[in-house]
């Protein structure tokens, strides 16, 4: 089967054999999934990573222990738990000290025709979801851990720097969750997107407002996010890192402590509230996938990826 | 009247005129006052600062429109607010985002024979409380800050990080509070006041604990603070920002993003309970004057309060 292979910083299409499936996970034939920003992280070297990343799919159960999957369309929760420690038994496998994570590390990615993962990970994927939308689960589970933090009030005005495709995501949910949004980003035309659903949007040009907001939420992707963040908010309000950003970043912690402001870091969510979002079509997702290219491609989509005022690449299976 | 005055860098004692009392004002006679991290930073040039510093102390009403203070001792919140604003109807006075602030934005501080301050800011001291101990209600109050901000739970373990005056004083007030402290410092002369009182104390060698409380404390003063406290966290848990430290901070923000931290900047807090905890006498802080001199000595007490080991340097009123 082929597998796409990250090393050294090039992206390989290479043929291998198809993964064995141990017992408790099932055997998945992926027919889509969506390049994220981790991914073109992964390829510039980050967490040390070689070998084949993809961690957003839709894939269709070819093997599993439970007839009753068998052709199901699926999506996968990427954190792969031991289920037994403190943070398991918590519902927090996200947080197990033992974890893998498909595609990230030390367990194999979606972006290759046949992937596994344990069965407890899975999630069936309702017929109204397209393949293309049900790609988005994952990322979109992780704009709606933003609502599993915090109670942000109804009509809160929250605004999310960034116009990414996480900026774009968390814009649409909190804007489906009854907060007014309000959408900070360079790119008039990627914002559109959420425009579309309501959510208001401001071209940044010079000067960003100060002290302006209670909810901050920084999805830049940029060394200079999280400062942008801690000036816009509030005395007493929060601010939420969404921007995984490598090596150190320089922030001013004086306004943070003068200010009594909170910072909450935030990582993947849960998958239920991504599926109940597209099945009810409050946001759109599929409006924000610039290409699909097929799985032997990859190299051209990853460059792709990189363009700017380029959203979602998909990898269709082949 | 004498008065300290702080410009580029140095520290003088001049003969001033006593300061005129504001309707709705009290003037106060300074009885004893304490030096603070701050008022070394104050001296250092942080703030552009220029005048009198001085935030904490003890004092006598001299003058005041309600002839019930007369006489009385008093202690005072340091932030002079608006009393009209959001914050302050929210009684949240020090966040008013027009306020003075007592010896260290414009309002001539504590370190001169007589001050002023409003009459809502003065708490009066019982008389279980010694002058000395009495100087310590503003950093008590700062320390208490961080349980009007978050419910640790009773028996947590809370490591606080830095043997400095706030470190020593959060790491009793927890501990009156019934958490588990674990102080963290490299001065084990420092540390045994916090743990004459019952604070578990560990001496810093090379490496700190990772990954190894839900609750941590930086009160370090240092830049490598913050890095230091958010390795020591465990996922979900919550550093709290004490130690304002000037300029950039160096922060790698992947560990607050993957583990999804909670970082809560706080600063000054409500005075009720530090008079509370003086007053009961479960928290030690006459052991943690190191010298007190007299107000026309501040220079001295100034270059003593920088030197290694020493605590806190009392300035006493003429």
């Amino acid at each position: 089967m082929l597998a796409v292979h990250l090393e050294n910083r090039r992206v390989e299409v290479r043929k291998v054999r198809r993964p064995q499936r141990p017992k408790s996970f099932v055997l998945i034939r992926m027919l889509a999934a969506g390049i994220c920003n981790t991914d073109l992280e992964l390829q510039r070297g980050y967490y040390g990573f070689r070998g084949t990343p993809g961690h957003e799919f839709v894939g269709e159960v070819e093997a599993a222990d439970d007839p009753n999957l068998l052709g199901r369309r699926v999506v996968g929760e990427i954190n792969l738990a031991c289920g037994k420690c403190e943070w398991c038994k918590k519902g927090l496998g996200r947080h197990c000290p033992t974890r893998t994570v498909l595609g990230i590390v030390r367990h194999p990615g979606a972006f290759q025709e046949f992937l596994t993962l344990p069965e407890a990970n899975i999630h069936v994927v309702p017929d109204s979801i397209s393949n293309e939308a049900a790609v988005f689960v994952e990322p979109l589970a992780a704009a709606c851990e933003i609502l599993d933090q915090a109670s942000i009030p109804d009509d809160a005005e929250v605004a999310v720097l960034g116009d990414g495709k996480l900026g774009l995501l968390i814009a649409q949910v909190l804007n489906a969750y009854r907060k007014k949004v309000h959408l900070w980003g360079r790119h008039k035309n990627k914002m559109r997107v959420a425009e579309r659903e309501g959510v208001q949007i401001a071209v940044v040009k010079q000067k960003l407002p100060s002290n302006a907001y209670d909810w901050v939420i920084d999805a830049t992707g940029s060394q200079d996010g999280l400062r942008q963040a801690i000036q816009m908010t509030r005395p007493r309000g929060t601010v939420f890192m969404k921007s995984t950003v490598h090596g150190a970043v320089h922030v001013d912690t004086v306004p943070v402590i003068v200010n009594e402001l909170t910072l909450v870091g935030s990582r993947c969510g849960r998958f239920e509230p991504a599926l109940t979002l597209l099945r009810s079509r409050i946001v759109n997702v599929t409006d924000m996938i610039s290409d699909i290219l097929p799985l032997s491609e990859a190299k051209r989509a990853f460059a792709s990826a990189r363009k700017p005022g380029v959203l979602k690449l998909l990898l269709q299976g082949e």
